[in-house]
């Protein structure tokens, strides 16, 4: 088997860890593997350096960030490549630039746009275990680029399809992907395997095991990805292609969002172009809204639309909103943090009726008011106050029956 | 003028520094000059990343120090970049392969063979102020290699040959080139210019201020370059090509090294070949022999050869010519390793007579035994008892009238 592995920055958070990093990566070589290993920065140097940048300036240019906190994966694919040399096996470190990530030129959070991996094919022929410096790319004219948060696991995934590998194993500091938050229903079970459409839905609400950029290019190359954790043999969830067998489970997950805001633009005029000049006017300032939801007209005049966006970005958001309200013939505009958004997830719901009236019912059952809904295929999310999120969780993991058997 | 000013470790050994040195460097620039920085790691960062590197390994590969140590100086290239932008002037970072700094293979301390600059001149024509990460280079084949302790003063005199700079300047935390150690004289003078010449024999002889490579680059391509304080306005020392002012100064500086050991082979046979077999095998483990003396055979038959190595280097020299002493026809093997050269250095020497007698004379006046002599055209060195050393500096410093007026 080709196996690419993953280590994340606990993982590789001490000479120790790196250590036992090496034995790791040693093991599955000598059961008669061949491995690329791809490492994160040691836990705490991102931020050490971000916090070093912040220091001089407020707002520093990203072209420079970039230089700055890829140093800090460039160390500890030395370091290891170091560690794996001393246990006896011939290992090699490989830049973003020298594996042949190219991306764009969007500094801090660059897409990928082609990868090569020549000198790390032929380094795995020659029976050398390469050891990629993740979350880093280089763009057409050699500037150097990141990926983003969680960035490494791209950098692995990408690796992986490139050299076509039979899996792609990400090591973390949890044991798999969860049916929900264990820190909110103890009797939470980890997944034997997960579809990358349902991981995908997992993650952009707030289950940040894998970096979601990371799973649509394992979907886009179908590559079978396995988190697991560094700290033990425990086999972990496998997220790979849909199944059969996984359409039978309706719901699969669980999560929550706790970091949304929602605004309500409250009489709005009900005429075409409304909504657009809006939503233009937000995405205008870089802003992502998640949800979006328009309540039917009563008198065929006015309307009211409600949709949220990061908290980070409410106020800003709220500012725009006001700026426009006499141009889309609002009455007013109000916000609300006090919010959360409970969502069940799962494959099944496209072979399964009535998914969404049982997730409503278990709610109401609690006396829990949904301020808003959005459904898509495979998931089903509900915003209700922030207070009753720890309560829907546990309730819905409940009524779907997915814990502990 | 187009300035190439180079920052060492402790110049930009914190935060506060950075933002001395981008003032400095703004200051220049807004006299109307064009500037150029290249800057070293921070101070202690380069012995960390050593000291985490032989925490995993004894013997840690050279390849992978390479990428290890390289990423210091990126690190203080991003973060002077930012403090230049943040004093509102244009900025950008650039790695040894940006600047196009390609070396030969032989890491940890790689020879450049050619630089292109490219990105750097477009980037001075653009008004930006280039930031380069001194002390590294790349391979045809893209590996990162490094220049060797001190090296990113070749990368500044390298970058202000290929660019055809008016000056280049090293910051450092002394004042300029003295006549001799100040801690032994104080009232050694600081020199207001030197030849090349000189200061690589000052160099080479123990005065570590400018990197010995980078002197001999500087030469080649006849690159003025200032050593000053990046803690003072002071003018500094200007090392130059040698003019005919120069010529009148005899001596220009004393210099001492105590760290060679002297070894002796008593009664080797006095044939062709003999010495050859012996640096031979001594060239072969990578040792650098400094001195040689043969004293004259009294017999015809067999002679003694005394020479010096680095002090790190004597006991492993001692097997090795212990391990061919009956193929010298020795008689025995012996090492001092009490011992240190003293010189006097001036391209004076060329046109006066009699320099070597007076180091000579006033040597003996104190009752200072020579144990090696070695002349070249510009140089005088001695070797004597160690415990000697501070007294001969004093006697010859003041001998050759090299102190304050």
């Amino acid at each position: 088997m080709l196996v690419v592995q993953k280590y994340g920055g606990t993982s590789v958070g001490s000479l120790d860890r790196i250590k036992a990093v090496a034995e790791k990566i040693a093991s599955t070589y000598k059961e008669g593997n061949r491995v690329v290993a791809v490492v994160s920065a040691m836990a705490g140097e991102t931020d050490k350096l971000i916090g070093l940048a912040n220091q001089l300036s407020q707002n520093p240019d990203e072209r420079e960030m970039d230089l700055l906190l890829s140093s800090g994966e460039r160390i500890s694919a030395a370091l290891t490549a170091i560690a794996i040399r001393q246990v006896g096996l011939k290992a090699m470190s490989f830049t973003g630039r020298q594996v042949g990530i190219i991306t764009d030129e969007v500094h801090t959070r660059a897409k990928i746009e082609r990868i090569t991996a020549e000198r790390v094919k032929k380094a795995v022929e020659e029976g050398v275990i390469p050891v990629i410096a993740g979350f880093q790319g280089i763009t057409e004219k050699s500037d150097v680029t990141t990926l983003g948060r969680g960035g490494s696991d791209l950098t692995a995934v990408a690796v992986a399809a490139a050299l076509n590998a039979d899996i792609c194993e990400i090591y973390t500091d949890v044991e798999g992907i969860y049916t929900t938050d264990p820190n909110i229903v103890p009797e939470a079970r980890k997944l034997e395997k997960i579809s990358y459409d349902e991981m995908l839905e997992l993650a952009s609400l707030g289950a940040k095991v894998l970096q979601t950029r990371s799973v649509e290019f394992a979907k886009k190359y179908n590559v079978p990805v396995v988190v697991r954790s560094s700290f033990s043999d425990n086999p972990g969830t496998l997220v790979m292609k849909e199944d059969k067998e996984m359409e039978k489970v309706v719901v699969s997950g669980v999560a929550y969002d706790k970091n949304q805001a929602k605004i309500t633009v409250i009489g709005v005029h009900d005429k075409p172009g409304i909504a657009a000049k809006l939503f233009n006017s937000i995405a205008e300032a870089n802003i992502i809204v998640d949800m979006i939801v328009q309540n039917v007209s009563s008198d065929g005049k006015s309307t009211d639309i409600s949709f949220t966006v990061p908290k980070v970005d409410s106020k800003k958001t709220l500012n725009i909103t006001k700026g426009i309200v006499t141009e889309l013939g609002a009455k007013s505009v109000n916000l609300r943090e006090d919010i959360a958004k409970v969502s069940i997830v799962g494959v099944g719901m496209r072979t399964h009726s009535g998914v969404a009236a049982k997730m409503f019912e278990t709610l109401a059952r609690q006396g829990i008011n949904i301020l808003m809904i959005s459904t898509s295929e495979i998931k089903v999310s509900c915003v209700i106050d922030a207070k009753y999120t720890e309560l829907a969780v546990r309730v819905l993991h409940d009524a779907f029956e997915l814990g502990e058997k």
